[in-house]
């Protein structure tokens, strides 16, 4: 089934459109709430990152773990992540901003489709947007396209000029116009931004990051609605409560957007 | 030691610019000489990868492992790897095509160096050039920026207008005032391009994928000399002897650049 598809149906029977960025932090990084660093590193954030799922699956219709968080973790523990994520009947959304060329594209597929993810993020940076589509859509995988992140230089360019037009014109007519499922849209980027992504974009689904730790607005959520898939790392993964923090982003994503 | 200080020392003990780019085929892309599936995808592909080191590392300065071709690789197995290219006496390379926000950029820095990496690449695409070049910095790694890539698509972002110049030229002077490592610099650019950026360029490294496969020129090689870091992935791991093409390789690209 299509990820779109597959996103509506979970979304619906959950009552959420929450998304919960699995990125466990480094050792040292940060003063609490870290990883226990008590077996092998890859023990240490496969269990982590299992405690998590556990607690927060309930809540989330998407598990996103970020590939630099978890680079430790080979191939077999990826899948004991995903098998744990469908587990709570919720989809895995590999967060590795591939930008690679073709061939290297097709291998990062292959693999993130044996390990179980549902989908993928990639930067459209090196062009090659039809083959990466088609990539995905051979190995059954969703694709969600950087167009315009949370982070203050995102600017620089993603708002440069490409044919005549702004970057993320560009990247958000190619989503539209290629089928592919979504893009990469920050809730902290600014009214008119969000306003001319949204009007490009008008059947594909957005992840949203920033409105966690980033303290982003939630005029994008409002923008896509149903379509909006609503990511939060640190508000909840590294919270006091994961559970409880899930529930109470779930409720009030639900409000903004159903 | 500062990466270009390492390749200079490393590239002239061994009289080679010669990279080679371990980028293990997964099972059923290729018809011959393919990663024999005997046992779990990462051992078939560490043992894959170890064969490569061991016949090409006389002829090697640096090995550039792929992470979309290595995915399944654990952290212990990346280490393995990385000792393995050490021990010939080689620089290791990760292309990672790293392009995330800051905090995740620091991650990837932190494992990068526990498996015993000593430079990465990354995409200048998120705009956080000097905050990646810190997190780089802090970990002893060299940092080589995307400027223009060897693919034919490249152009669209490559060659987009940043700030009223071309996206490869704000690149490649951010890499010259930051003091960054070097370039990844395609070897099947334009002349008019290659000059444009070597001219930016005039102490960093250009790390030049194209020659092999894709069928490159070696203009950029004669343009950045001593400074080259010239990949050959397909060109040497899939040859029926890898230690005669990577020898080969060495001595047509130590004859352009030295």
């Amino acid at each position: 089934m299509e990820f779109r598809k597959k996103y509506r149906a979970v979304s619906s029977d959950k009552q959420s459109q929450l998304c919960v960025g699995i990125d466990p932090a480094y050792p040292g990084v940060r003063p609490g709430n870290v990883i226990p660093a008590c077996r092998s590193p890859a023990e240490d954030i496969l269990s982590f990152s299992l405690g998590i799922i556990a607690a927060t699956g309930r809540y989330a219709a998407v598990f996103k773990p970020n590939l630099q968080y978890i680079l430790p973790l080979g191939l077999d523990e990826m899948r004991t992540l995903n098998d744990a994520i469908h587990a709570q009947g919720a989809l895995s959304l590999l967060d590795v901003k591939l930008s690679d060329i073709g061939a290297t594209n097709a291998s990062c597929c292959f693999w993130a489709r044996e390990a179980g993810f549902d989908a993928l993020t990639a930067s459209p940076f090196p062009g090659n947007i039809p083959s990466l589509w088609d990539d995905c859509k051979k190995r059954g995988l969703g694709l969600f396209l950087l167009c315009l992140m949370s982070n203050p230089e995102a600017g620089m360019f993603m708002k440069s000029r490409v044919g005549g037009e702004l970057a993320y014109a560009a990247i958000a007519k190619a989503i539209a116009s290629e089928g592919i499922t979504g893009a990469v849209v920050g809730a902290t980027i600014g009214d008119e931004d969000a306003h001319a992504i949204a009007s490009l974009l008008t059947r594909e689904l957005a992840l949203i990051p920033g409105i966690g730790a980033q303290q982003g607005s939630t005029d994008v959520l409002r923008l896509f609605g149903e379509r909006s898939v609503v990511n939060v790392s640190r508000g909840v993964i590294f919270a006091d409560d994961p559970a409880k923090k899930a529930k109470e982003y779930r409720d009030q994503i639900a409000k903004i957007c159903f």
